[in-house]
């Protein structure tokens, strides 16, 4: 195992933190807290802290999978850790374990919150915990790659944690440079924060509220600022904001070729992203037949299943309607695709529609293939065969996710057996999913509060192992990982 | 597709379920019950159509495994077609559909009923009922192989049918010749089966009870003759199905070994059958101590735990104790065991443990991999490796099932809105594991009766698919199967 590394990766990060923390403590500034100044006290010790971590060169270039998959989770639970501490010291959060599940589901962009009244945070820290969802989204250790100027010998170990934490089963570069490709990926990221901040500003939304929420779109992470998620504001903001989430749930290649790439037809022919929009319109149109009954007219029914699909889809998680009302069709589909999530490449979670595809291609084919014993077929996507090697990966993903996932579930109910099965099973699947609010007593409308602490460490691992597409979190709890 | 072995292969099992018929017609006669006329009515229409339909002589010796699979599933079709038609004729279940439900779940050995009042049946039909289970346990193509003399060239669609019929992953032949290995299997089933109706009886249980719980515990299908099941039999009468239950979800290779190999140790070397026993007493263990407090003594807490454990891991569904009112870590692990069902070559149903545990082996050699790049290990089980195309289809099995499992949960849905997520989720995982009873509305002493129509048919197709494991099910709905 390569230490000096995996430590010069944490003091950089750390050192990013606290620039980050500077953002909420400007907040705290503006809106005359107490609280900025907490905020400013900790960017100071954490850069210091970093800068400590980093004064001993690094000796060793050796560095493979396991140290970027090692680098990433370590660099995930420090940035976790780190910033929770705000929350408690600004007397927001007092509990601690509260305040890193809180700050764990914002980096993952989940947005599961254990805030029983919302409204009653400071602006700093309401500003942070959006904030995180935005750092959160594209990645942590992509953004140090755009930003950070690295000798050539370390290509090598940008790639091992450029995949380690990007989503989906095949990292592609869009330039040759990795770097250059974290770049380009930052710079849509932003263009397009920007330009919902802007087109929310433009439908009359408080500068605050287009910020955080434009944050939490942005990074598929689902923290809001006023108690009822999204319901209390009016339709043409709710729209926006339903567009902006399935926007940021598309693999950001398209964006690529659509802004920068030579042929931009091939935006259009991404087969991922197709599907995407299959589910997507699927989802919606049955979902609005489902709830046409409860709603004035059929107009505010498809305004809801869409705002929901688009938020579950992409694992965002905001709410303009209580779904846990709903009848059983929308509710178990909002749970499915809860699982299906958005597209690889994208700021969402879930297992995602690539792999879903993959997965049922493989399926038909291992079907046609006892119709037809002799013929040897790939599975085809993007008009290209999908190697063996992807496929088995694919297949091999979702049986670990399976695993995980009710592992999770079994451990949840010994702690925390007073609850419904329902809402057992949901929170996990909220959670391992980055999603946020699933059914139940963990509903739109309710929050993780009353879940006991080993529940919370338990929902905090499968929050990461799910952003982090389940290796990272599980080599790190491997033995051998740690082995020489 | 090469009709004439298909339409041969249904003329004879027609011929054998006539035969079959007799059983419950003798019961009746025994009981002085009208109802035996019309099951030897029956008897003698269905021989009567099977002789008519073998009359033409079969052309064609191409069969391949597209012939077996689909021979398979008409088979068990035309089974459940032709066995509803006397529970209708008698009175006993006067709505086809339902009687149809009642069949298919007696054929697959699930267990699951639409009977409000069991005791209300007719003894004729209460032995057919739990004789159904007693045929499809081992498998009616498996018997018909058993018996009937075939012509050599026919070994291969032999083998192609045992496959498709035969629950796990790899079908091993026992010995060179396929229906001597048909032989060995009813050999051991029919002894077994005697051994526990002797034992029953010697615990002082009336005949006709052993008889048909025999018959339940064999096939691992879970229909009883009184309302709540086994609860009212007394604790040796239990335990004795408590042990036969799991004795017939170990893989019926075991006893190949035991009985009739030349090194009997390599019963015991077997890993399915360890890991099935290691799964059975963690679980006993640890729901003993969760249900510790329901019950007078820890004696009879371990009691209930071993009985519903091994009721529901070996897909049987009997019940001495109504487990939906159980803490919510004992019904989640129920459900989980469920799913991981008995051994391959056994009679029970479920994903099967050797799945399972290839499964899990293959998901730490991914994350191995990651550790160790260059590593390549193979997958090992009894010591051997597993071939790669076997760890794919296994794989890829799991992955269908999630998918057909899904897909049955949001098709009831729609058309039982009314019921609780719970209660949808583990009546697809009851039928689909050929279990019985789920959790909720579905619970061991409840039934299915309050389903709607159409997903009565759901959960009959998700039976059938589940018994005879997934590809001849749906082959039979493949466009490919039918075309030149």
């Amino acid at each position: 195992m390569n230490y000096s590394i995996i430590r010069r990766t944490t003091g950089l990060v750390l050192k990013f933190e606290a620039i980050f923390l500077l953002l909420p403590a400007l907040t705290g500034f503006f809106y005359r807290e107490r609280e900025g100044l907490i905020y400013l006290a900790l960017a100071a010790a954490y850069y210091a802290i970093g800068f400590l971590i980093n004064l001993k060169g690094d000796a060793g270039t050796e560095f493979y999978t396991k140290e970027g998959f090692i680098s990433v989770a370590l660099v995930w639970l420090v940035i976790s850790i780190c910033g929770a501490l705000p929350f408690v010291l600004c007397g927001d959060i007092p509990n601690y374990s509260d305040a890193l599940f809180e700050t764990v589901s914002g980096f993952t962009t989940t947005g599961s919150s254990i805030l029983t009244d919302v409204e009653a945070l400071s602006h700093a820290s309401l500003f942070w915990r959006s904030f995180t969802h935005w750092v959160g989204g594209m990645g942590v250790i992509v953004f140090v790659l755009a930003i950070m100027p690295m000798r050539k010998r370390r290509m090598g170990s940008q790639m091992h944690m450029m995949r380690a934490e990007s989503p989906g089963p095949v990292v592609g570069k869009l330039v040759p440079k990795i770097r250059d490709t974290a770049k380009i990926l930052y710079l849509i990221y932003f263009g397009m924060t920007v330009t919902e901040i802007v087109l929310l500003l433009i439908a009359r939304m408080p500068l605050f509220d287009s910020l955080c929420l434009s944050f939490g779109t942005a990074g598929t992470g689902g923290f809001g600022v006023l108690g009822d998620s999204i319901a209390s504001y009016p339709i043409p903001q709710q729209t926006i904001i339903t567009i902006f989430m399935i926007l940021f749930g598309v693999n950001f290649n398209a964006y690529f070729f659509l802004f920068l790439g030579k042929d931009k037809k091939e935006a259009f022919r991404l087969s991922e992203v197709r599907w995407y929009f299959a589910i997507i319109a699927f989802s919606i149109l049955t979902i609005t037949i489902n709830i046409r009954g409860m709603f004035d007219n059929i107009y505010l029914a498809f305004h809801h299943a869409a705002f929901q699909v688009g938020s579950i889809i992409t694992t965002t998680g905001y709410a303009t309607a209580d779904f846990d009302l709903w009848p059983q069709y929308s509710r178990c589909l909002l749970v499915m695709i809860m699982f299906c999530g958005a597209c690889a490449g994208s700021t969402g979670g879930g297992i995602k529609v690539s792999r879903i595809v993959i997965l049922v291609k493989a399926g038909l084919q291992e079907i046609h293939h006892y119709v037809h014993p002799r013929s040897i077929t790939a599975v085809r996507m993007d008009n290209k065969p999908v190697e063996r090697d992807t496929v088995r990966s694919v297949v091999m993903y979702v049986g670990v996710y399976v695993v995980i996932f009710f592992a999770s579930v079994l451990l949840v109910t010994i702690f925390d057996g007073d609850q419904s099965l329902e809402t057992i099973f949901t929170s996990v699947a909220a959670t391992f999913n980055n999603i946020g609010p699933g059914l139940s007593a963990v509903g739109p409308t309710a929050n993780f509060a009353h879940f006991s602490l080993a529940s919370k460490y338990i929902l905090m691992f499968d929050m990461l192992a799910g952003r982090l597409e389940l290796y990272p979190m599980l080599l790190l709890f491997y033995p051998y990982t740690w082995r020489k």
